[in-house]
């Protein structure tokens, strides 16, 4: 089988010179129907530090609305409401390391014992070997889901040996009803350097000033709450909740020329997520980048943004990869685009 | 990244008693416009025969049209047409290891040196620790093709961890012209007993007997000229050429209960692809088939049969998986489909 490997790029580089912008994306459903289940926002800010030691990144800020609480890590994001949470870190981070102890405290606050879906994600890493054993390999992340998840699948969109995405999930139980949720994920690499150098603290003063001066604020729903973190002396995070729903985008910019990487995130239903797509990359400005778009069933939104994408061109863009999974619960749509070459050299 | 060897089944059954029905499909597409380029047809039968051998099988039977030579082998199917050579071999046979002999004669004889496609695929094995070296996984495989092929890429179509579909091909330099080609593939698994008992010498005398009794006669297209073979004491081979066109079917059946497998392709084009599928599927009466439908761009055929077979339900059936890939030259589907538990029963 294709390991993982054969895609280490610029194992020449010192170890480090280098940041692996790649997340890895756990986003976990609880059930939230059977009698006594209280929602997950009850496990305390103590046993979250616990949850994110284990996953080695640690919370640096907090927002919240009536039904979402945000956190921006050391590596990323952490999201928790009622019956969902999302750990999404980056680096050379362990979340799965933290899934029992999420478990535990999810039983524990919230007397929720089962997970109705599971999904986890990741593009390829830039430089595997540099991963902690765990993550190693898709392989062996399955292996250590399959411990807490009953009949779970991977899928690996994309070419074997190109630019790719693992999604790994379950087919939930029948008895679980449809939701109506999607989720647009862009993951874009080689990125325009005026841009990337928004996310240095030579240019920007702190996450508010770069959230304004790179455009993000202008790029989310009007309504979004941001709590933004500039790193030092580069990188930027921002969550952002949408009214007081439990909607969000999230944002993480990596923007060293050598390995710039940003990734957004939202499950947002005000703008079609079309038009939000062409905003991201007007705003960020890659010359390569893959998507993809969870849709639920119940999902019209999701649904319609997979066949606009689907049938839509990006002026200078060329798609070179589509793909589209479609399991028993939901559909996944991933595409993979580079900037025309022409375009590419004009733009130098 | 996920191993073949996850899947090995039956690992405690004896090799004797087990037989790798799953063929290695390998389908080569020469340059045809080049003045001085020659048929393929012109490679004598001598060198054929040589190039089964390296491949670890042999010719047993041949039939010709005016655009084509069919060859059944000891393991499943050889075509040749002027600018196509298809070889199909299953059991632990090597094909890559022919390829350099077939390169080689396509230079001699046809004077033809460049490969416009290839697609090389199979499902995964089912015991993929008995076979060779060069076939033990995709990943060996790939490395094998990149010796002949620039821009190989390769996909798993289906879950990492279920039934699943590999292919390897090539992104064609855009001076080609695109072909109007289109290819159905079905395979099947767990058969219906009655169904496979048609394909034992103790129900049929030979290749023709068993292509009446199983009705494979009328599942063609009316004008297809069938070589077919009854092996002894069970498993049957059969090659149709259809008119004098380089159209083909071809199928393979191996009918042991323990490990039953049909396989039917065709690149056909008097019947509709989706009557095709349900003619075959009533056939053969598989509890559970995966089926691909490759069709380039400019095949009308092929775009039209995937349309359908997105939407469309197959009574008695669930659809497990379904999957897309659009490269920018053709557009491959996967779905793989269970017979429903419940109908399952009652046909016990």
């Amino acid at each position: 089988m294709i390991s993982d490997n054969i895609m280490d790029i610029g194992q020449g580089q010192q170890q480090e010179d280098f940041f692996e912008g790649t997340e890895k994306l756990l986003e976990l459903w609880f059930e939230s129907t059977r009698p006594g289940c209280k929602s997950l926002r009850l496990i305390p800010r103590f046993e979250l530090d616990e949850i994110c030691k284990l996953a080695e990144c640690e919370i640096i800020s907090e927002m919240h609305n009536e039904s979402c609480d945000s956190y921006v890590l050391s590596e990323s994001s952490l999201f928790v409401s009622d019956n969902r949470l999302i750990l999404k870190t980056c680096g050379t981070t362990v979340p799965l390391n933290a899934l029992d102890k999420i478990m535990i405290c999810a039983k524990k606050y919230a007397n929720q014992t089962e997970l109705t879906n599971v999904f986890y994600s990741r593009k390829n890493f830039l430089r595997p070997s540099m991963q902690p054993e765990v993550h190693s390999s898709i392989d062996d992340e399955c292996m250590h889901l399959d411990k807490y998840v009953k009949n779970g699948t991977a899928y690996c969109l994309g070419g074997l040996r190109d630019d790719r995405w693992y999604l790994y999930t379950c087919n939930p139980p029948r008895a679980y009803l449809s939701k109506a949720d999607h989720t647009l994920e862009i993951i874009m690499q080689d990125l325009d350097r005026e841009v990337m150098d928004t996310f240095t603290m030579e240019q920007s003063v702190d996450g508010y000033h770069a959230t304004k001066l790179s455009g993000i604020d202008k790029l989310v729903p009007s309504n979004t709450k941001i709590d933004s973190k500039l790193f030092e002396p580069c990188g930027y995070s921002m969550n952002g909740l949408i009214g007081d729903t439990d909607e969000y985008v999230t944002i993480h910019v990596t923007p060293e020329p050598e390995y710039s990487y940003v990734s957004f995130e939202t499950n947002q239903s005000q703008l079609c997520l079309f038009s939000q797509l062409v905003k991201v990359i007007a705003t960020f400005r890659p010359n390569r980048f893959l998507l993809t778009v969870c849709a639920d069933d119940g999902s019209d939104k999701g649904r319609l943004a997979q066949k606009d994408m689907m049938k839509a061109m990006l002026p200078g863009f060329k798609r070179v990869d589509f793909q589209m999974v479609i399991t028993s619960e939901h559909a996944v749509m991933y595409a993979r685009y580079e900037r025309d070459q022409y375009i590419k050299e004009i733009c130098k």
